[in-house]
């Protein structure tokens, strides 16, 4: 069923969509201003459910691409997006029929909601990461089948660029990276367009949905004084996203961090409580393995998440530092995000970990 | 008058266009080859006067982009650049009616020869740099205001990117340098776009005969046993490239190059035979800048050549090495090319060189 979203479901949508980021994705916050304003100005914005795509309509998914770090100081004026997806029409002489969102983790739950409320098209309750990941190849489109190309790269200043690399999505990455590191680490990209039946043979299923309701899950637990740690584990349940673990609980010790070849790469310690016991987290973006005294805890694609222990809000790569006390949890994808030919596009090995893929509900 | 160019007239115009290429450009001894195999297979070419090109004809100017130390290495398989102007046709949605040359020194005399031949296309004997530059905002189309976008890039994998920064041709040369690194260090080109009435408001008319006449006159000059500088300079009186000065005659003592955001940067030193002065040239893939004891002899847009002594071969950047035995050469710019307009963008200052323009023959 197609819903509508407003402005009031902005903040649960940002929280949820900052869990879902993994530590990565881009910082929502800015983005949920940019769609506030866009909704303030064009009115609320209709939500597809993947099943309500017709099948010839043509999708055209936006995002924003860049190291979270310099997403942080560098911030959008919002006609990028648009530009991105203008031009992407243009080239592929046809205008979209609905956006939707590339990955449902960050800033980029936000970005099709923006050229959604400001073009008046509707967006696609779905994702092709499932989470956040931080390259573009890792797309369960992609895995499945839907180039990439062609893609199109907006910037700020009005500039355009139209990638074309045929079925090699790695080398769409590898040049477009090249580009968003010229317009100086940031830029907003249209990609991987397909039809509403690759849509549903090809996205992960209600993602929005599901950020919007991590995100109030979080917030109903505060207000009511409960765990809100506990109530997202059996909100998750009833999800494809079925299992949560809390893999850590403590402070964090040390965090190393630095923005190489337009990635944020690093990693984060932290100490229970009680000193015993370290946590440690490797990062490209978004949080990729959490090994608790040198065991595995949690690999991705599997999401890790590092939450304020007080409030459960989530904290992201670039927030991350000294005496934070936070719980770390690690949540479940689907199956369609753990095949064998997914798990080869966005798996340990895809990120050089030697590390073999086990499910979080498996290790814990 | 239009004429046809053969593969006997190839290693001539090879010799010419690295002479004004002054030492960058580009090596033209592959682009040689890939031409002479395309008019073998193909048939030679037709050459254009620029007079004879009709007002609303659309020319496509074809290139190669790079390093000239890594395109030393890297070699086109030939189709990179087809694939640029069939990409950019596409996005103009119009074919074009001729090609031709952004430079008239090295490679890229030869890189619209090879399109020109492989697709029956005529190529109009004139440039936009009237010699090699770096950059590709360093272009009298520019300068007289026909805009470098929308440019694509070919890769040698069947990769293409189409980049459009309107107006702003120094964005462009940045965005296309960014791709062409991810490609590896060279890339091949389609850009400005233009009318015939274009061409003739704004192209330095007659390079390509230039280069050939340039190339002929040094190998008549050895086959007779004359000084090869002194009849390139005869040559040239009656030519817009009026002025040739001997510059300096001696040995190179030393070469200092690196490859450096896309660019061969770096200086050279040579001594004259007696050991009482010093030559120093500096330069980014071309020669810029030619000081002998400290004072400058010639400074860009006019050119610097450096050739061996005893034949006047032209010797590139990035085939200088120590000991060699050289002549090196000024020559003066058309004043289409020497405007303050065109200093701007390809005078002293355009390298962040703070001697003032000072034409080569007011110096010497």
């Amino acid at each position: 069923m197609s819903w509508t979203l407003t402005e009031d479901d902005l903040p649960d949508l940002a929280r949820g969509a900052a869990v879902l980021g993994t530590g990565g994705g881009g910082d929502p916050y800015v983005g949920r201003l940019l769609v506030r304003e866009a909704i303030r100005e064009h009115g609320p914005i209709t939500i597809l459910d993947p099943s309500e795509v017709d099948d010839d309509a043509l999708v055209i998914p936006t995002a924003q691409m860049g190291a979270p770090t310099v997403v942080h100081e560098k911030l959008p004026n919002g006609a990028e997006p648009v530009l991105a997806l203008r031009t992407l029409e243009k080239h592929l002489g046809r205008p979209a029929d609905a956006t939707m969102p590339i990955e449902c983790g960050g800033i980029n739950s936000m970005i099709p909601l923006l050229v959604g409320a400001r073009l008046g098209l509707p967006v696609v309750d779905a994702d092709g990461m499932g989470r956040a990941f931080p390259e573009l190849q890792m797309e369960t489109f992609g895995v499945y089948g839907v180039p990439g190309s062609p893609m199109a790269i907006g910037g700020e200043r009005g500039e355009t660029t139209v990638i074309d690399t045929g079925a090699d999505n790695r080398r769409m990455e590898w040049l477009a990276r090249g580009v968003t590191i010229r317009l100086g680490g940031v830029a907003h990209i249209a990609e991987y367009a397909m039809s509403g039946a690759d849509v549903k043979r090809t996205a992960v299923p209600q993602t929005l949905s599901l950020a919007l309701t991590v995100g109030r899950t979080i917030r109903f637990a505060r207000e009511r004084n409960e765990d809100p740690v506990e109530r997202l584990a059996s909100a998750l349940r009833s999800t494809p996203y079925q299992h949560l673990r809390v893999l850590f609980r403590g402070k964090v010790s040390d965090v190393e961090r630095r923005t190489e070849a337009g990635f944020a790469r690093g990693r984060a310690a932290a100490v229970s409580f009680d000193g015993a016991s370290k946590l440690e987290i490797l990062f490209q973006n978004e949080n990729l393995l959490a090994t608790v005294d040198g065991s595995v805890r949690c690999v991705v694609p599997d999401l890790i998440c590092v939450l304020e222990a007080a409030t459960a809000e989530p904290i992201t790569t670039e927030t991350l530092r000294y005496g934070q006390r936070v719980t770390v949890v690690g949540i479940s994808t689907p199956s369609l995000m753990r095949t064998p030919e997914a798990l080869d596009t966005f798996g340990p090995a895809a990120f050089g970990l030697p590390h073999p893929f086990v499910p979080v509900e498996e290790i814990a």
